[in-house]
């Protein structure tokens, strides 16, 4: 058993659950800091994220190894969920892992998408884009927990086990369009693989996908369908507006505030109650450095400043995976009274939209919806209730 | 009769046609170069917009003269339509018309909403924010084309004949929020404004509004409405998710094809055949200089990147006076297409938008919506078709 990503360790306990006493079971389970949970058949492993470091590229590397080692007659059940991108790091040969963290960098900062991101790291790693699949001679049975919008599993965990239909070319595309240098040793294996001089990652419809079973578990969509039955459940009817929205949450909430004003207003294009659910990842492009808070928390504090305290709209957005970013909260809350009691504290709601510090502003308000790690993954969660 | 706006020229046309024969009608009618026509009983003037010019500032100042010079038993009608702030620029004394281009040209560029832009804009004039009605002595009766949502006659033509709810405070506000340095004639203005030392504009409630009645003629919600009843007619589903979109026209553009996304894969939130209409003014920030084209145009570009050929989506985003921003475009159409008959031209849409050039990528694939002046004004039009 090989896990990596947010919910490895969760994924991990439930195998070992229900997995016979009598059939052996050896493994890894590779997660975030923070995420492990004891387990008593397979090792578990903490690494860093979204940055990689040693901690993953040493796991990594016992994985790969143990993934060659198995035999034919055995089994390999790998256990995928998002954030397995960062933590299941093993650069190729030439290129160390400061580089790999120098070009994760740039990416992560140049505002290009995580599939972008993710081509890249595909072409530098010797685990990632199937490679992993490629490395075992057993069946490979891979489990998926998704947290992208149409669940192509080459997108989790940057597929260590499916088919990868991105190239060298497409690598070297990315940088390009998004203007970063990448050090010195990327380029010189990304140049390389241009010419053809080291290996391709297997493609679709090659024969090492054979022997390879992959089944979607959870998924983004599944949970915001959830959270529908529950509204529904609840006698509030609820619509998902998307489940792939993108774009800079401050920009995303002024769309949102707008069909919230139109159905308060005119009840249309829904008539009151009712949630807007919606799913995917927003972006924020820092302007300012210094403030905290993630993409759900300045998604909801630019809604509340867009809809000034307008009667009878509430919300939330939070990740997850329990993290919105780098603080210690999932994401916040809204209600029609923020604006108002933000004041009377004396907290400038503009000043920190401004700032980007939608943390410390939904903190002093004990506004911060706060979960711990949840030790699951599938993105991101956005509700806009109007009664 | 004082008209100032877009639709000043049609409008007193419409006057003129009505107008007893054995009744006085004397006047001015100040709308954009190119909006004129020929009028009979009223003069009319042409003038510099969305920058104000002295061709403007010299008609302002007759139209502030005629007002105070009407008798009290003779009758001032205003006619009003969305333009009227550039157009109606009378600067206060000591600040010229060149001081009012520098601070109007960094406000456009800053992303700040029209709302706010007005609000300095009304305390930087004599003839804005209510002054226009408070210099006639006669009963005001004042007649408007809205381009706003909700309406608020404040905010249309930076409201000659309306109270004005906001400050010399605010006005500072927004110049600080959106980092602007006025030149020192404003500043110099504004801060006499903070300490009292020149008079506010006059506030709702008070007198000088007994004798003022005003009425919206036109609308940008009758002209959604007015859509959707169109498509209706066609056996299409109309829908109309917001009159007040507001954002950055590229980000916004993502949330609406998310939209489309989730009805073309799952019929949800709306089965197709639906149109997703909308109005509000979004933005365009403009980070590298150079390109060509408005936020319309823009939103239509952003949306087609976002979007990739999704088969059935058809747009189009087009501001309904007729120029999208500074082009002779009023916005541009987007068919599942075009992506693919941009690349066979050697476009490079994702260039294009980086840019800024939506109309130059519009123009090479003959899809800019050109109108000419429509000589009415009532804010955005955007219609995404889904089939």
């Amino acid at each position: 058993m090989l896990g990596a990503g947010k919910a490895a360790a969760a994924m991990a306990l439930a195998v070992e659950r229900t997995w016979p006493e009598d059939r052996k079971l050896v493994g890894i389970a590779l997660t975030r800091y923070g995420h492990g949970l004891p387990l008593e058949r397979v090792r578990w492993i903490e690494a860093g994220h979204p940055m990689p470091d040693a901690a993953g590229e040493t796991a990594a590397r016992e994985m790969l190894a143990a993934a060659r080692a198995i035999k034919p007659m055995d089994m390999m059940l790998a256990l995928l969920s998002g954030g397995g991108s960062a933590l299941l790091s093993l650069p190729v040969e030439g290129v160390t892992i400061a580089d790999l963290r120098a070009v994760t960098r740039d990416l992560l900062k140049s505002g290009a998408a995580i599939q972008e991101i993710n081509t890249v790291r595909k072409h530098l790693s010797q685990i990632q884009g199937g490679r992993l699949a490629a490395a075992c001679k057993a069946p490979v049975r891979a489990l998926v927990i998704s947290d992208v919008a149409g669940d192509g599993a080459t997108h989790i965990a940057s597929g260590p086990c499916s088919p990868d239909p991105t190239t060298f070319q497409d690598a070297v595309d990315i940088l390009n369009r998004f203007e970063i240098k990448p050090p010195q040793a990327v380029l010189k294996h990304l140049i390389a693989g241009l010419r053809g001089e080291c290996e391709e990652t297997p493609k679709p419809g090659a024969a090492v996908f054979e022997n390879v079973e992959l089944k979607v578990i959870a998924s983004a969509r599944g949970s915001i369908q959830g959270a529908t039955k529950v509204f529904e459940q609840n006698g509030v009817a609820a619509v998902i507006l998307g489940d792939s929205v993108t774009g800079e949450a401050r920009e995303v909430a002024k769309v949102m505030a707008a069909i919230a004003r139109e159905i308060r207003a005119h009840g249309t294009p829904f008539q009151p109650p009712v949630a807007l659910i919606s799913g995917g990842e927003c972006t924020v492009t820092v302007r300012h450095a210094g403030g905290r808070g993630g993409r759900c928390s300045e998604f909801v504090l630019s809604l509340g400043l867009e809809l000034a305290g307008l009667a009878g709209v509430h919300a939330i957005a939070a990740d997850t995976d329990g993290f919105d970013g780098t603080e210690d909260n999932a994401g916040a809350v809204l209600a029609p009274d923020t604006l108002a009691r933000a004041q009377a504290l004396g907290l400038d709601a503009r000043k920190a939209l401004a700032s980007h510090d939608s943390y410390g502003f939904f903190a002093a308000l004990g506004d911060l919806v706060v979960t711990g790690p949840t030790r699951t993954n599938v993105n991101d969660y956005r509700v806009i209730l109007i009664v």
